[in-house]
């Protein structure tokens, strides 16, 4: 395939065998100057020495762009509070593709560059996240994306290729997992966790990164206390924090004591099911909380329909459709629900259970006196013959019509 | 209040005292013989001595019927393959009521009886239950319920009352919870669970009856495999069993290694929040094994539409609603789908965890070259390209919109 | 029954023989002075002449409360902004009851009033609507419902009491429909309507009062346009006027035209069906034109999740929850998603029938060059090969998968 | 692009010009042999010569295959019964092409083909409509689509080829709207419709075809009553027919009256907006018909669920998804829904308008004596204030609560 040339070319950039290979491949074949861009969401020591490396790849720039508290506060608290997870995934990679991506976008168009890179492959959710953010603020710039057509296709071909590049080979592809890493979570795919009939590894050492697992947590239990204000997490244990630090918090006591391992097949966007294993410790344990704490402070109207609501939230997440209005919209009402949602729930956390143990808020609907046996001032037990006859009215006109008719279908 | 006068009132007995002051309080009140029904949906211990208590309490007849199968295999089995939990509850005195309520119909049209009569208050799910399910077979029957009106509405009058009638007190109310157990679940309630601010004492000895706490648990894990075909299990570790012994079963490993322990505030039909503390350790592994089974087997498109019927299918099953058109055909829905949920799924057991080891089933539809970054006849990576395009285009043709229009709503 | 003693009642006041009867009744019966108060929503002539005859019937007060903009921007623009119908219904009754009850209960608070009384009857919506939203604002004020229990309870009986009282009768029930009117929508229920097998008398003189039959309508049709602006009704051919305005105005041409007339059989919320006629020219004109400028302008997903809310919006207007969080809620989605929908919408009204005739918006998401045949920049075709594989993948990977297993169920 | 050889091609033929030139093309371009099969499901006069044309072309055989009744019974009714539109259009064609692609696969593989070719373009939603059944049936048979691809993709190049390949021009496109035929409906598209500004020329001679426009339908009305059984229309006044005359009829009478033009903007599957003309006269009159008989035969949780659950059936209907284990299960659901859907319904044709005159049904839910004002002995009005009283209760409890708490957000 004859290929376009690019005077520039933003790439995004993990330092990772997969994108690190990209520099020189897209040099030699656009004949661009290529700009890294790598995105802090909080992947941690991922980042150190990217730098160096980057430009001795032969990128002309590296930007280490610092956004895991934009990362947090508009795409993390939004998602925990609307309550989605997508087949009970918590999105952790879902929604930091978004934010990296816009952050690209806006470098590209400071840059004057002509093409947007990612090393993202054909098969997998990622590349789909990244271009429909790319064209949501970009609809004009042309994306590259070598994953799906180039000719290192085998691992074999892609090692020389970055040997014979003087590319550093840190990872070795066949003995590791094909992991994601941000503040939210890690997930584990690839290897034997491909087939579903495997149990996957999670007491072998080394495996899990964020947490242990419950059978190697320990004996004894940790409670951990969170406030909530409006939907938002404001402190742990009676420390003030912002949600980041509270994120880490919980990262750490919720990794601890085995918290937080997820084993799914999920379904795909491009449309084949994988396996994957994710390790969200804090993130469990906060929504957890956020959820013990609706159960108190919503109404039951708006719980039921925020359950529904959520399914969907969770696909549009899911399926990058982050910038669209409605996605935007469904933010709008969910932030409406959070109104009264303050307070404080107490959790123990204890071999990867995450047990409720305490829950208040001034707004609480819960009323102890009307859900008892004993007498109230503001529920008359008699109200109750009204409300079932009125609740059961369509059943009975059918059961007493059905007495008028011969063989009534369905009613014995 | 002047009450009626009847011949016959079949009386809803579980030989609590609740229900047995209500025999001879209804023959004094209404002049009727009283005809007792038990229902055993598997509640177990509960049911021995009951003839000689309801004769000695002024009965002339008692019925104990056995519905554990029937319960189990229409009710139990349809709302499980559903994967139906309302407010995470696992519905297990939801769907007592109505098998209940219906044998009572038809032991009371037998009888030739002008009245039935439950034990349940005002304040409570269960009268809607059980009214509903009268009315849907027999509109014309009159229904009492003292406990929503009646003069006898303090603990001290009605252990007065008992007393005066040689009613036997075996159950100091004070200082014991309410509970309704069956083969699925035993539910508590009361006493200082009713403020959410206190720690359910599940770790107390004598408070869980169908399992031990995490704490408690052992600290080997135990493995168990279940066999389902179209959705029905029907071995556990390669031993064929019925539904029934397998939910037996699945109790007894389950309960031993602490699973299925919920703690929630739930939303009442009748309009009020109430806390319960839920014992389901079989149902819950069952509820496990069969979605883990589902991830493999269902399309994205029916798991996903599938659950947000689950939402309102455990809202029909919560509310009483088992007896309705609108809940027989979400079954033809439900079993439509579970022609190929079949398959083994092995699940550890430890502390509380559930964790999946294995999956596997004739008719997965997980394909494992699919997912994998290598090459496979099925799927062109090229093809992603198209399909983002495609997918994304109604973004990319907002963009390009917003960029002829000045301050194009909504896009930055 | 003996009744407890008032101070002060706060009727809500029609001028109608129904609450007309009530004002002498109240006082009778309970002690109490009776403050009157009717909220003007548009039904025009209805209030002429009220204030003499509340006064003359015993009332100490009548508020005439102009409601009439209130109504529109907050109520009725909303939820046609949400394109919510109930089994059709565009909710005429059901939105004026929340505000005038608001109403009442702020002039209940500013008299001090200790009940309030509405004239519903115990069988229809309305009594629900106005219960809640007094039970939003005033939890602690008795409500008096007397038309559910009182001894007026034949026609014969309240005409004797009225003329007892010197109220004049004016209507004769007997020969009337039930009718319910404001600006929006003129409700017809009772007499032949009763039975669904009898046809509406639409043609019949007199009985529709908003609009003429199609069959009566001009055999030459009215184009009009109207101006969106951010959903909002801002002109009418051109010339500009408030929401309340162009209401007016789209009753005028849209009754004369013969549009918005509904025959329907609905479900109460209390538990049956009712027949009812209903007359809303301008507001079906006006849903049709909002209707086709979203379909320009909004993007399928939010088409899509906007139609399946618009059910539970309705719903939760139907059934009188306007006061709640989740309408709330609600609302702010729907507000969200109207930040594009501005442009003219020209409808043909011909005899009943409201014919699109031109749809434009400076923020149209319709490319005419995309959708034809021919070549255009933005949209590849090949890129519909790929987009076909990814998305019919689960049916290929399914179809594959029966090859390899006998007896697949499901695949031929 | 050097292209693959085939040994026989089964071609979607229509007989237009667009299958045509096909016939030589994949002759020339794949030296494979051309079957031709033409699918009828009610298409018409369209049909006649196509045999000889066909062999003229260069096909060596063509299949005229009669589909009408297996269409019917089996894709409309089923959809008919959910209710089912998408975006308010009645899917015409998307039900019609899962059928003929699956009786082309029937085909191929009798007669050995390896691939299969049909007409559509790359921007249309048939495309996939077509692939996707063929996966579904023929998971390993190549498909050809050239009008994604080839070089004649320009009305000029088009035409010079049919010329140069003796194809009779009979239809000229530059002046024709894109039109598709069958017994449920016509579609129009193109040309000035291509601009949702213009309005669609329906009172023009020759634009409709299968009725006339409001305006140009007859002064008097036509009464039709239709009789279903089961969901499934039996008779039209009073002569019993199939399905398919049902339809022909219900096609006459409704056409004559105007009955069932749509006009509207849709959102296609592959992601861009069209505008389409839509007549479905007699299917209009059928949905219309089908609904009123639901009105008074379902009761409202059903009724309600159906309304959602149709959105999702119309979404699949569309998509091409016709042969997936979602619209199977959906369909169980719906199956189950109309057993108590059987009686008469009698409407009134007028200038477009279908005006309901009368529901009867055995199996009416509807109860006169219970919706009116007066006694019955069903009904006990005092029970409203019970109904209210809980189900108003969370309101109530949100409100007292508030009382209790300063500033209790979002209560006033």
């Amino acid at each position: 395939m004859e290929k376009k040339k690019y005077n520039k070319i933003v790439l995004a950039y993990s330092g990772g065998l997969d994108t690190s290979v990209l520099i020189p491949w897209l040099k030699e074949n656009y004949g661009a100057e290529i700009i890294a861009v790598s995105g802090n969401v909080g992947q941690g020591t991922e980042l150190d020495g990217l730098e160096e490396k980057a430009l001795k790849t032969g990128a002309s720039k590296l930007y280490i762009e610092d956004l895991t508290d934009e990362f947090v506060n508009d795409y993390v608290i939004p998602t925990m509070q609307a309550g989605a997870t997508y087949e009970q995934y918590l999105l952790g990679t879902s929604f930091a593709r978004p934010i990296i991506a816009k952050r690209i976008v806006e470098i590209a168009k400071k840059e004057g560059a002509d093409a947007i890179c990612h090393g993202c492959t054909g098969k997998g959710n990622d590349q789909v996240r990244f271009e429909l953010a790319i064209q949501a603020f970009a609809p004009e710039i042309d994306i590259i994306a070598p994953w799906r057509f180039w000719e290192l296709n085998s691992r074999e071909k892609e090692i020389a290729y970055a040997e014979a590049h003087n590319i550093p080979l840190k990872i070795n592809k066949e003995t590791n997992y094909s992991k994601d890493k941000n503040l939210w979570h890690l997930s584990h795919e690839g290897l034997d966790l491909e087939d579903p009939a495997n149990e996957a590894p999670i007491n072998k050492p080394g495996f899990l990164e964020m947490s242990v697992s419950p059978e190697q947590a320990p004996d004894v239990p940790t409670n951990v206390t969170i406030h909530f204000e409006k939907g938002v997490p404001t402190s742990v244990d009676g420390v003030e924090m912002t949600p980041t630090q509270i994120i880490e918090k919980l990262n750490e006591v919720g990794g601890a004591n085995g918290c937080g391992i997820l084993d799914i097949v999920e379904n795909r966007l491009v449309g084949m099911k994988s396996r994957g294993v994710y390790e969200t410790p804090g993130g469990t344990v906060l929504y957890k909380a956020h959820e013990k704490l609706e159960e108190i402070t919503l109404d039951k109207e708006t719980q039921h329909y925020k359950q529904s609501l959520a399914l969907k939230f969770a696909d549009l997440v899911y399926n990058g459709q982050w910038y669209t209005p409605l996605r935007k919209a469904m933010t709008a009402f969910v932030t409406s629900t959070q109104e009264t949602v303050t307070g404080d729930v107490t959790l123990k956390l204890y071999k990867g259970n995450i047990i409720p143990v305490s829950v208040t808020s001034p707004y609480s609907l819960y009323s102890a006196g009307m859900a008892t046996f004993d007498e109230d001032d503001c529920y008359d037990q008699s109200d109750s013959a009204g409300f079932i006859h009125l609740f059961g009215l369509p059943l009975k006109v059918r059961a007493l019509k059905a007495k008028e008719v011969e063989d009534f279908p369905g009613v014995e």
